[in-house]
């Protein structure tokens, strides 16, 4: 299982449109990924590990596939629509991770 | 729902050792949080968004609790030993974020 982060480092002034991003962002990237897709969380950032700091990202997006040749085959006809709605909720320009999943419990 | 997350930057010859992190580390975590927390996801970076490119984290915690202040009644007491384990697994210094869970699905 491998799992793909989507995360909007905090920035200064940074425009980030939560409600776009929920109704019309993520349901969009449930569309056009399917049933590849087999798990999302969204998360929005709170704070950071010392008391009172802000936290590293304002938002986080972590989606599952079984596999990168999964991922890679979802989102090869869709990446460009998907990143081209970025600018329509946010500013901020997300770092992208893949990772496999050690432990899941 | 609240999400701690625990995330080591992907440093040049930086230290990371899986097998004491899996075994001995992460299971310490669970003995001293308890039941407060609902549920832990290892990741392991495996690469960047851009083909090729490297990983932003080499790994990543992810714990869940019902609140905040359930997380910081359990670590609490924990924290020091806790964060004072980590040098035994990796010379990395962890960034730490705490989110809120607004989709899980």
């Amino acid at each position: 299982m491998i799992r793909v982060s989507v995360l909007y480092p905090a920035k200064e002034k940074a425009r980030f449109d939560w409600t776009y991003y929920l109704n019309q962002h993520v349901p969009l990237v449930g569309q056009r990924l399917g049933g590849a897709m087999k798990a999302i969380t969204i998360e929005q950032g709170l704070a950071g590990g010392a008391p009172g700091s802000p936290p590293q990202y304002v938002a986080a997006a972590h989606l599952t596939f079984d596999s990168v040749e999964a991922f890679q085959a979802a989102i090869g006809p869709h990446g460009a629509e998907l990143m081209g709605d970025v600018p329509n909720f946010s500013s901020i320009e997300p770092v992208i991770q893949v990772s496999e999943v050690k432990l899941a419990q």
